[in-house]
């Protein structure tokens, strides 16, 4: 199966590394607005071809949008026009009820298949990419109804031979779920950064002192903003929801603190151990 | 050398571990209000013996206090009422100046040496040791003019034989810092925790979609409570301090996506990202 990639960075990169392994891409088309990485994935045997977007869809049986939400939103209806009914589009952008909103009327919507794989890292670009990175982690279809049989049973195939496992829901609600379980992660996680950052004015010392504890929390604020701002403006109201509750939760803490509640302050921590028994 | 560890759990089991496999210790005598710990450590080879504080401090030269810091401090004044000048006492805790406080009249206040190794993780008790732990972490030594030269000498090898680096501060410098590199951290973790347990209610659904970021950043909220709110109210002032700020850099975030200002946002994440250039 000949195989497009537009976007050849951490999640398009990874894909098509695994999807080749698989045997189940035999040829890799890599498009991308940046050279650097299409000449780095032809040379890291990621892709087989640098090509334009036209010649690429117009060979490739699928079609995968690896960019940020908000170029995928832009690209899609263009990619769409370009295919027919034996080809097949997907993407893997973490909000999904903007994109599918942005096709709902297009002719050829049942072409299109709105994917997620729930798997990321702080790093970016093709030298990124690992072919197991997928493992065992959940990917997510969504409004699968308005997909063509065939090229759900494509994206399955996909999501197969990537080793994930498959789930279903509605965009809206996955938009919802990934604002408590993925997009506030990063705003805590900046916001931490910031506070660190703003507060700790010698650079030496956070580096010398970082525990491992320090360094986990802090991780995806390495992430960057030209993959999250259009996911936090995609998903504003949720993420702004879940945001508020946040800063509650956050308030308890501090009440506690400072009504030296300590009775309070253990019942808010056990609490919170309870994600212990969820994720192990 | 003949050693107490006093707690024999995630750090005090740790640290026995590496420091008989360098061969610093030679015998190592657990104390332990948890008697399973002290089984548990026994079977692993973690401590020779099981035995009493007085007889175990009696027979040791070196005896190291690896129990929440609100124990830890109580016990000090005890120990140091034990030992004779060619003994020498250590603790591993995550706070400095209420302990120091604690000792600061003792007479053999110079047999004491605070000592805070910058690792840890969400699990605890001797199962959980692990010998690398420590390897090329940050041990910090508090109030080092408070201690004998020897007593000094000897943490020092600690630390070696621990494979740390060992940098040097006051007690109420160090509380400060930990503060925001690594106190903060355990908050917000905790606070999203309860975020995700709050909003969403299936715990299904957390489960399937949790990703790699998420786990990594909520990880440490599966710490135990005895651990950490003594740590939270021996630093109450400094913890307060950092999490205001922390409140007020997240109401930045919120502030700029309810006005829809995503150069604002752009900003916040790019100053972030500079912790990039800090942490590895």
């Amino acid at each position: 199966m000949k195989i497009t990639i537009i976007g050849v960075g951490l999640i398009g990169g990874s894909m098509a590394m695994k999807l080749r392994e698989q045997h189940f891409a035999d040829y890799v088309f890599g498009v991308d607005l940046n050279e650097n990485h299409l000449l780095e994935a032809k040379e890291l045997g990621i892709i087989d071809e640098i090509s334009t977007l036209e010649n690429a869809v117009k060979n490739s049986d699928l079609i995968i949008i690896a960019i940020p939400v908000d170029a995928a939103r832009k690209i899609l209806p263009t990619v769409l026009d370009l295919v027919n009914e034996n080809q097949t589009v997907m993407d893997a952008g973490s909000t999904k009820l903007g994109i599918v909103n942005a096709v709902k009327n297009h002719q050829k919507r049942n072409r299109y298949v709105a994917f997620h794989p729930m798997w990321g890292t702080e790093n970016s670009g093709p030298k990124s990419a690992v072919s197991e990175s997928f493992s065992g982690r959940a990917a997510v279809i969504c409004d699968q109804k308005d997909s063509a049989e065939d090229a759900l049973n494509l994206v399955k195939k996909v999501a197969e031979n990537l080793d994930m496992n498959v789930i279903y829901m509605n965009a809206d609600e996955h938009d919802v779920h990934t604002a408590y379980i993925s997009h506030i992660s990063h705003i805590t996680s900046y916001a931490l950064a910031n506070t660190v950052l703003e507060k700790e004015r010698e650079e030496d010392t956070i580096f010398q002192l970082a525990s491992s504890g320090f360094s986990s929390t802090v991780r995806l604020a390495k992430s960057h903003p030209e993959m999250w701002v259009p996911i936090f403006k995609q998903n504003k109201e949720n993420v702004l929801d879940v945001l508020n509750e946040h800063i509650s939760q956050l308030r308890k803490f501090k009440s506690a603190l400072e009504k030296e509640n300590y009775e309070l302050l253990e019942e808010l921590i056990k609490n919170a151990n309870r994600i212990r028994g969820i994720l192990k």
